[in-house]
């Protein structure tokens, strides 16, 4: 399965199928230098597939996922970079999940103003969200996603496969964001999560590709409707920095769908949710979480859009003073 | 005098007058929150001028020209503007030459992936160079430029009054890229040169800007065009890198021109270098250069693409195989 993505003036594949990290060269011209970003958590077979085709030089650097994501490793890859003489039109390629796919976009898009990049996501959150739609980021000073770039990969490689050795916790946790993409943008997406997720699970990834897609290719800097991807995430990011990120950001964003929602649809989230394995309460002071939202990167002059959903697939944008913030 | 810059599917102003650092509120809606970086080589005078239309909160992080371009300085710049809250509509104002224009345009790309970013360049270089098309870069292991964006500002400010206290040497250097910029596009700059330079300095600065201007609207992303804005500059590199950034870069950029032309062309060139005081002329083995070629950034696959002028307004790109360039 193909999908192609054109966004600006430039487009690129995101390939779905089993067993297809050995054929990344059928995909993509292989450049004689290649960087892995490699997830220490990812099984080493996956790793090995991977570089069962490339030819050239290979340099794999070990990071272990969101401790990695921040400012000295970033450096120390850029280093190696350096050392290793990599030129714009060598590759990297990111294998492992969100943090991985984030750190490794960063490093692409500033390593001498941007070198080539493919991402290999392993986990589900990585493969509906992180690898999808060119936004990237490290952590700074205790802010999550403080520093980064819009920076768009040659590739997406999607290993289907790599999912039968993910943590359930972690498999479950990825999908309250394909489920949001049901949410705001695909009522058969959302239905699908009432029969057997994991027997519906490649059609769940690639519905929620693109639903995600859809949004990004319309707005790629985040300026109108990609905002609706924010649903629920407003009050997550504020709930997690309250938390000291102890509360993980799948149950954060759970926490934040079910605060905006209503009546029918909440029941049915909850639903998901409680099948997924989700904790989405939590017991907190809303005025205690105003103080994070306000450091929230979203927030405009003390205003802030909401996105609420009220019927599936018509997400809207509310802007309301933060003071003023009730559920 | 206004320039209009249209890149990609945004357009930005670019302002050129005396004293009008003090008019900033003019030419661009101000927010809240203004963090200036700001090179301790320039008067505090324009500083002050500068800060004494803004209003809201001014944050004024002194650097130190090409010995703060570095991630250091980089991630002290973004802690400083997480502590303070900076959010993505706020503004970064950069008051220096080149080296500062660079640092700030990297911060502000990547702060929360894209801050207001506003220029107020204070040399001859970053007016019509650093300042122009929205390349910015910093340092790292001792590579030049080696991790950077493409970005853009919201506006460009150039105040010509503050070249009146740059040293002569800077002010005289700066204007080998404006000269460079009449070889690759404009006739009429490059007879500009001929006359008395000081004279007509408003002048020359403009025709770079619209020169550089020129390429940059066509090729942003430096695929094509832009490439004729190297000329000059591989060896350049070469020559700062081979000598241990003792030799200045316009005295490098010089040097790489002169070494490419011909003829009468050639000789106008050393004309107007000597009438800069810009030294052209080193005695190095080209092969000791050719290793740090290899380094250069614009290399791909072993392979050069050379930009040669054999006639004003005319260049074009011969590619090389590196091991053969002759001259």
């Amino acid at each position: 399965m193909e999908i192609i993505s054109k966004v600006l003036d430039k487009e690129y594949k995101i390939v779905i199928g089993r067993n297809i990290l050995k054929d990344i060269n059928k995909y993509y011209v292989l450049p004689n230098k290649v960087m892995i970003i490699y997830d220490e958590g990812v099984s080493v077979d996956y790793l090995d597939s991977l570089t069962s085709n490339i030819l050239g030089e290979v340099y794999v650097f070990a990071s272990l996922a969101e401790k990695s994501k921040n400012i000295e490793t970033y450096s120390a890859i850029i280093r190696q970079l350096i050392k290793s003489e990599f030129s714009r039109s060598d590759l990297i390629i990111a294998l492992g999940g969100g943090a991985t796919c984030d750190l490794a976009g960063f490093v692409a898009s500033s390593y001498k103003r941007g070198i080539n990049l493919i991402f290999s996501p392993t986990t589900t959150l990585s493969m509906v969200d992180a690898s999808i739609g060119g936004k990237n980021a490290i952590d700074f000073s205790g802010i999550k996603n403080s520093v980064g770039s819009f920076y768009l990969p040659k590739l997406v490689l999607i290993d289907l496969d790599t999912l039968s050795s993910l943590d359930k916790k972690i498999y479950n946790e990825g999908l309250v964001e394909a489920f949001k993409m049901g949410l705001i943008k695909d009522k058969s997406l959302f239905d699908l999560f009432f029969g057997v997720i994991n027997k519906n699970i490649e059609e769940i990834i690639i519905k929620s590709i693109n639903a995600k897609n859809s949004f990004v290719e319309r707005d790629f800097y985040d300026k109108g409707v990609r905002k609706y991807l924010n649903f629920g995430h407003t009050l997550a990011h504020a709930l997690e920095a309250y938390s000291n990120y102890e509360v993980s950001h799948a149950s954060a964003v759970a926490f934040g769908i079910i605060k905006l929602l209503k009546g029918d649809l909440k029941e049915k989230t909850k639903e998901i949710f409680d099948k997924l394995e989700v904790r989405y309460e939590f017991d907190v002071d809303l005025c205690e979480l105003i103080k994070f939202i306000k450091q929230d990167k979203k927030i405009e002059d003390d205003y802030l859009d909401l996105v609420l959903v009220e019927e599936i697939e018509k997400p809207f944008i509310k802007r309301v003073k933060i003071e003023e913030i009730k559920f």
